[in-house]
């Protein structure tokens, strides 16, 4: 029912009945819920309300399109247009053991095109990038927006913590998202991304879209649905984006962690690493050039030759760390053998990410500090034939209640079986607006 | 994902997401959600998208059942054993010029039955029952334990202020309700309502359950699955409970507001009153006479030689009014006129309540003040043939301003045809848990 001494043009119970029966969202509806959030005119009780009913009655894709417009607007807009090159962003929705933008910012700054990566703390298993970065001596994650031009400009690359400025309306709500069960949405997770996607201004955008068991959205259609309304998002801003459907029901690489993701990124950048995590490298690179008008360059060319550690190591230095220093190490270290022999039938992503965020890899709570020693190197592979007591799993962390936790949820990770399964292709799909 | 430091025994976002999915929870579960937002663990933001999960994915029966036990468990019982006589309440779900409650009590009191009606403030078109009667000079809402139960003794009813100590859980989650969308759900309807009553100790209680466009729940399926559920609800806590579905397509009698609804109820005390409040106070008289083992007596003796008007002048003077004194009358009062001619189909109440709510009868917030003198005059009912110019309601207020707006919401509240429509029976159906 209306409010007679309301001056302001909805009222706020309406729209949510109006979602509650599946109902849509004018704009200018939208316009004013995001803005009355901010000024506290819509309730954080009334706004996670809401977002349950959308969360289950879903949204048309013109709502999607107009809440991603409102959370714009609710704060600034970069622009990298003075650089001289290509920028060129990406984005992961997540995964348990996903470092690719450690090795692919440098890649694609030591190929001529410049990532503004603006990063998020991780509330997953393991810590997001910026956390990941941490683990190096002296690195920082907050720049000016002068200091952040200047990285773009001289090394080509930076990744940092994105500043408050960015679709401040997005924080605000992924916060109250994020303790209310209202994370996984296909419309949410897309106007969030996408927000603060262009509102960065980059010239273009590589998505990896992760499905399986260590993704937010599990299910391949759901991914795929995820992937299609954040591209069309992107083309119905003007930001030409891309999207790569990739496997995430095992772990990327062996490394699942903070600073261990570091050693082994730093071995992808030095021509070896992990063969699935230099596909992934190499696919999004590959993407992001073709949208920089440099799809004549093979990216693998700068992994082999140095160009890409050499970016690196400016990288690292031009943020204040040292790239030299030694990585923390825990303190405590075990090994998870094969209680059966077999072949290994799935490692289940999730599990592997249970365990890394039991052992203190991840965090329980915003602002919670992480383990950056603590993490698990996954030592066999989906079609891996195990003997009993064959090494699975080594973990390492700084307590020993952690690590009676952490091995508990490893112990159930690895699924033996007789036949050796079919190889799963790591890129499923690739979905653009064409 | 759990959290590593909680020592809570559940996770809140695993039961938010659960009952999103549309899973059910368990007993223990539902007990530790209600005390830990009452602790303030759980916090409203995460109340209220719960609560829109259940609106929307609804409760089983066992999860309503443990929902109400948990909010009765959340404050004190009060028990009438001692009172010498049966103590049957009552409660309406609602509507627009619904004011049986105050013929009704004083009617029950005169035959030997005590009705401790214990109300909440009104937040819909009119004020509550609490409201209606704060017309009457001197009259007092709020008693305490003890003045409450001299009344029963002595006059042999009350309608008085709930006190804080019943139910307070369901307290909190309503005025979360309330703001959030959140209070047109069957689950949390009955469980609310059923918690007080279950609480307040009667040894039986006769539910009227309203349906049509004036009722909470306008459709006659929703209120007889309602009402099923609070009849199950009351047995299962050996509560015995009796349900009427009963019409509120159109207002219940003429009078809609606060002191003329007194005035009306009055009419009725005295032995007259439009025939369709005489009627429900009659049907429910029975239901509660039969709960008190006294179906032999007929109610409308009472009505007849004056008794129930005796009670009433005891129930008003007891709480400190004056049942002689004027009642409070409006500065403005206007006419609203057919503006064609033809037979009345129907009287829509929710126009008529939206009507009445402003002119200043109910309130828009909680703690809002109601205009006692401030009300409607329904002049026609469902089959009356009206002329141009004829009168439809009369209506009053005290501000020019209100009185405009309360004006044109009435002017759309009546349906002219050419045809006698047919007569709608009052009293649909009566639902009993046998």
């Amino acid at each position: 029912m209306e409010q007679l001494s309301d001056p302001e043009p909805f009222d706020v119970v309406d729209l949510i009945t109006r979602k509650r029966f599946a109902g849509a969202l004018t704009r200018a509806e939208i316009d004013w819920l995001v803005d009355a959030f901010t000024r506290g005119v819509v309730a954080p009780e009334q706004m996670s309300a809401l977002l349950m009913a959308i969360v289950i009655q879903e949204m048309e894709r013109e709502e999607i399109r107009d809440l991603t417009a409102a959370m714009i607007a609710s704060g600034e807009r970069l622009s990298f247009s003075g650089l001289g090159r290509p920028a060129i962003d990406n984005h992961s929705t997540g995964g348990v053991g996903d470092k690719i933008t450690l090795p692919l910012v440098p890649l694609m700054a030591s190929l001529g095109v410049a990532v503004p990566q603006l990063s998020g703390r991780g509330l997953g298993h393991t810590g997001g990038t910026l956390d990941k970065l941490e683990s190096i001596a002296g690195w920082r994650a907050s720049l000016s927006n002068d200091e952040m031009k200047r990285m773009l400009r001289e090394v080509g690359g930076v990744i940092c913590a994105a500043g408050s400025g960015l679709a401040p309306a997005d924080r605000a709500m992924y916060a109250l998202r994020d303790v209310t069960g209202t994370v996984a949405s296909v419309p949410l997770i897309a106007s969030s991304i996408m927000s603060k996607k262009i509102a960065e201004g980059a010239d273009g955008l590589v998505l990896d879209v992760k499905f399986g068991s260590g993704a937010f959205l599990p299910a391949v259609d759901d991914a795929r649905e995820l992937a299609t309304t954040m591209v069309r998002l992107g083309a119905d801003s003007g930001l030409r984006t891309v999207a790569l459907l990739t496997d995430m029901d095992a772990p990327l690489g062996r490394a699942v962690g903070n600073a261990n993701e570091v050693r082994e990124s730093v071995e992808v950048l030095a021509g070896g690493g992990p063969a699935d995590v230099v596909e992934l490298t190499l696919a999004l690179a590959r993407e992001m050039l073709e949208l920089a008008g440099k799809s004549d360059i093979d990216p693998a060319g700068a992994l082999a030759d140095g160009r890409a550690m050499d970016a690196w190591r400016r990288l690292v230095a031009g943020q204040g760390g040292d790239p030299d220093a030694p990585l923390p190490v825990a303190r405590e270290t075990e090994t998870v053998r094969a209680a059966a022999a077999g072949v290994v039938q799935r490692v289940d992503a999730r599990a592997v990410g249970v365990g890394a965020w039991r052992l203190g890899a991840g965090r329980a709570r915003p602002g919670d500090p992480v383990d950056h020693a603590a993490g698990v190197e996954v030592l066999v592979r989906p079609g891996d034939r195990v003997r009993v007591g064959d090494p699975l799993f080594e973990v390492a962390c700084d307590s020993p209640g952690r690590m009676v936790r952490g091995v508990e949820s490893l112990a159930g990770a690895v699924e033996l079986g007789e036949a050796v399964p079919d190889p799963r292709p790591l890129v499923a799909d690739r979905v653009t607006a064409g």
